[in-house]
């Protein structure tokens, strides 16, 4: 297969060149390195089957040649950054998924959306199945990720209804793992980070809201497991199209362009977190409360039956494992 | 004042259009008339202050000349509508959003954003106010205007605290009045038409959902006082901007930027509207039930205490008065 990969030198989109590649496929990685890096695909430059364009995904996309999928991973992706970049944010969200999806669409390509847990927003359930709804402030400054990701999802939809495309929908809920950024505000990087460095650890709140990590390389499987599973028969899309024109019935029956959570549903409080980094690199660091933000949840936990059931899917890769990886990449990199 | 308004020709717009023109501003409305209709503006086609340009608001605009403001009422906006053209509405909700705010940006004009009580979603508490955060279906048909103005109050907000745009966000609860399509599938008009033409009222479930309409007479002229009530001080502004790009506290204190619910508190059943229509035109027709659309909201009523206190406005306009103003509408052009 030749895929397109929107974001291919961020965090997720990287790993996601190095797996496909591995598979056999030829991969074209798209990013305007605003927050993705060079050095998360410099090991692929000189790989016949891997090619990159610097390149803002919200212009006019042209691609030579024929594409079998997109994969619209293009976004500020931390709270930091979509603090700092709220209207490039929408924009990635809104205009850069609909650019992916048209391109898509030229190429008869399927798409694949990454979405995230933050469409839930604060949840009032937990664990957070598919069908729940979400609790989304549209005004907070954190909205701004929220609402782009929920409004990439209706796109998505749409062209999957209205123009038959063969979509993908996967809620990305906390990963971590190497090519984080060193000081991109998310929880785990922040802590080895700042235990490495000898500095104490900043914790936002008191620590008892809950966070489900997963390891980017159980993640990654499962988006790229989502991606290759066939869509069964275009009847089925017929009749959704008909029951979308004309409103009338309930869409009950389940299918693979709904969104499948990949995350890993073991949930620990951010202040274990913290005492399991400080363990595993042996610091010495104390940890030091701050101010919780705005609308920050309280609690993020995967339900991922569907992912088992649809993809036979479920992490992995022990919490510990994946940190232990984790810590000698910041270790080499700082 | 030079006011562009988006949407010009459609419903509220072309209401909007009649009472700045006679205010002594001069409007220039912008419309592609796809669900906007040429007829709603033809009385102002001659008045030196109107103007009016075809035109996907879409695509870049350009405008010649200073403006004072810049109001975006461009979208499909009946259920009907927005489930024939799913994508129009996401665009013009998000790309269309963007445009609208970039020309104000630099036109230095204030931005009234016309959203809407879908934001709300299929609503958990009742009434509902500005701060509650709704329970929308990112996923449905229905999905596709929900998402779209939730996404459009997110990028305002963004416009605002990024940019320091004076804006402006307007939440429209049901209206009614003249210049209502026939066909467009709103409850008020379907009614009124299928009784004046001796066929039985459609209802769809029960008929025990309310709904809450207000007489576009009453709405136009609490658009009108959001529009034109000064924001305070540049301060307040420049401090949620601190706030905003630290996100350290909560955002407490409201402005004129937050969104403004404008609607009709009086709560009525579908079916007690039915009856009053049939009343009011004299009507022998029958009433017939129709299974409920997917995600129909059950309740909707507006909490409008901040719009009393901002804008010291309230309706003023008896149901019964309107639908007998909307009636004589109808039977004119039928």
């Amino acid at each position: 297969m030749r895929i397109l990969i929107t974001g291919g030198a961020g965090f997720l989109g990287s790993h996601l060149c190095d797996v496909l590649i591995g598979q056999g496929h030829r991969v074209l990685a798209v990013d305007n390195l605003v927050t993705g890096r060079p050095e998360n695909i410099a090991h692929l430059m000189g790989d016949e089957r891997f090619s990159f364009i610097k390149y803002n995904v919200c212009d006019y996309l042209h691609v030579e040649g024929p594409l079998d999928a997109v994969m619209h991973f293009a976004s500020p992706a931390s709270p930091q950054d979509y603090l700092d970049l709220p209207i490039a944010t929408l924009k990635v969200g809104a205009l850069g998924t609909h650019k992916a999806l048209g391109l898509a669409k030229a190429k008869g390509a399927r798409f694949l959306l990454a979405s995230t847990s933050e469409v839930y927003g604060d949840p009032l359930v937990n664990p957070q199945s598919e069908s729940y709804w979400g609790n989304v402030n549209p005004l907070s400054p954190r909205g701004v990720y929220d609402e782009a990701k929920r409004f990439a999802e209706a796109m998505t939809m749409a062209y999957h209804r209205y123009h038959g495309l063969d979509t993908r929908i996967v809620r990305i809920f906390n990963t971590f793992g190497p090519r984080m950024r060193p000081h991109d505000g998310r929880v785990v990087s922040n802590f080895i980070v700042q235990a490495l460095q000898g500095h104490p650890l900043t914790m936002f709140g008191d620590g008892s809201q809950t966070r489900s990590f997963c390891y980017v390389d159980d993640l990654v499987r499962g988006i790229v497991a989502l991606l290759m599973i066939e869509s069964d028969t275009s009847v089925a899309e017929r009749t959704d199209r008909a029951e979308f024109l004309t409103q009338r019935t309930e869409r009950t029956r389940e299918t693979v362009h709904d969104p499948v959570n990949i995350g890993n549903p073991r949930e620990l409080t951010v202040a274990e977190i913290g005492r399991l980094v400080l363990k595993l690199t042996e610091s010495k660091s104390a940890i030091v409360q701050k101010p919780l933000p705005v609308d920050d949840p309280k609690v993020r936990r995967p339900d991922i039956r569907r992912a088992k059931a649809l993809l036979h899917w479920e992490p992995a890769i022990a919490l510990e494992d994946g940190l232990q990886q984790t810590i000698e990449y910041f270790r080499k990199i700082l």
